[in-house]
């Protein structure tokens, strides 16, 4: 019989998340810890302070490409890539330890308690630096190896950093934003944002001057909200979801870029299945992850 | 326990077609009915000549939208719109009576016996007037809602019949080709296929003037290769395929049409998820909708 509580791991932020989730999808306690210095010590000792015999077992996010009990590739950690960490963990705590991608553990997340809670089908898309998804499908957790956030937007467009060309990433992320403002900033373009070109341009100033009525700024929110429709538009397509749920740093922007990409996802989309989904805002935000992962435990 | 045959249906061509097939996926024996006339007698009768206490059950492949037991629209043969054939069915062979969208059933089929029979995970394609698909994912059939041949290849182009812009469907079906070469005719562009210009635009007579170095022909099967490129990358960067497989009349000009399709997907998709992805061709052809049909019976 299962146990009534799990530890979900985040492993993708710039501290590692730690928490006791309960089978509910409910965070009941949690620990922070840097992930500089000796990172599986550090993770150790966390969930060493959390774990009971209430645990039925631990799950991790990871950043990154994983086939389910190994990272092939975590960028932003690379020393995971070189390490047995759910050989680790089992070893050290005697219980299952399993592991995932981040942004599919925050769409799982969202099925258990969040956004998705009452819905059979749903993508969600993480809008940050990069732009990542997973697909909840009749609420199951579809643990598919692509990638949501190289759908094509473009063809034959940008170059992206997968290899690809035009993909949604290019186009809609906080990065592919940030570039194309300093990229305009350079080329001297007239806009407010030029007053903070010492380096500083992200994603939250090209909003505040767009809130200001910069057109520059305007019109990178719409191109990115365009393309970020489009690639809804494809997922609505595609999977006939209830909804498109939408987490991430970008979201605060939904006035102008989320509200470009619903009309722009209305008029390309296949009517019948527009109608039939919605497309809203994340409920667990950061905590998603987390709560997916300890759900892992339970799949 | 399962018996050891049951009866697919095909009622997505001009004739239905109705066979026996084993649990491993062979046609044993066939029949062929005209879809004029009364439909329903005609089915029934033709499915009282197979019947036996051998048969596990019928599953019936159906054009159009179906939840599994209902035909939500069947454009090509409308009176399946109204009537409840599982319930008939049903009633008339006391056998559980299955239901799915020909694409679907397609690739089931082909999971089954045909191309996709050694693979875990594919997206089969059907090239035809229009364009429709079906999703294979760890040897289990997505029965997803999704619609694969309105991907999104060109934001903001052509109106589709969906009511959404720009899908694969709008630019590389036979329809679309069709159409293409009919507009270039009445805008007096030279070409080889004014001679057939008297209603006689077909897909078959294209190829036939692109191999004779027709350049409008070549273009014409070119642009849609590559528009289908565009959206075979999109399969390959959301499922992490093991293969793409093609079927229907359009492959018939696979060295002009795939090819391009094949050079566009792998300059544009996630280099990683390309590579793992082989671009094939169906082994059962037309008879991989009435396989998967008779499969459901075991699903």
């Amino acid at each position: 019989m299962s146990k009534p509580f799990s530890i979900g791991v985040d492993l993708g932020g710039t501290n590692l998340r730690v928490a006791v989730v309960s089978r509910e999808g409910e965070i009941v306690k949690r620990i922070t810890v840097s992930s500089t210095g000796n990172v599986i010590d550090s993770l150790t000792a966390a969930i060493e302070r959390l774990f009971s015999d209430k645990i039925n077992g631990i799950g991790l996010a990871v950043a990154g490409l994983t086939d389910g009990t190994k990272i092939l590739s975590a960028p932003n950690l690379p020393i995971l890539n070189e390490i047995d960490l759910v050989g680790i963990l089992q070893g050290r705590f005697n219980t299952p330890v399993y592991m995932g991608n981040d942004a599919s553990m925050a769409a799982l997340g969202e099925s258990v308690s969040g956004a998705g809670k009452d819905l059979n089908t749903f993508v969600m898309l993480t809008l940050g630096t990069g732009i990542g998804g997973g697909v909840v499908y009749n609420r199951k957790l579809l643990n598919i190896a692509g990638e949501l956030g190289h759908v094509i937007v473009e063809p034959g467009g940008k170059l992206c950093g997968c290899g690809g060309k035009g993909c949604l990433e290019a186009y809609a992320s906080a990065r592919a934003m940030t570039m194309v403002a300093m990229e305009a900033i350079e080329l001297k373009r007239e806009t407010m944002m030029a007053k903070d070109s010492g380096g500083e341009i992200t994603p939250a100033n090209i909003y505040k001057y767009a809130l200001q009525g910069d057109p520059l700024a305007i019109e990178i929110f719409k191109t990115a909200g365009f393309y970020l429709g489009i690639g809804i538009a494809n997922y609505i397509n595609i999977f006939g979801p209830d909804a498109i749920i939408l987490m991430g740093g970008l979201i605060g922007a939904w006035d102008i870029y989320v509200r470009k990409a619903i009309k722009t996802a209305a008029a390309s989309a296949f009517k019948y299945l527009f109608a039939k989904a919605e497309i809203i805002p994340s409920t667990l935000g950061g905590d998603a992850g987390i709560i997916g992962a300890a759900e892992l435990t339970y799949c």
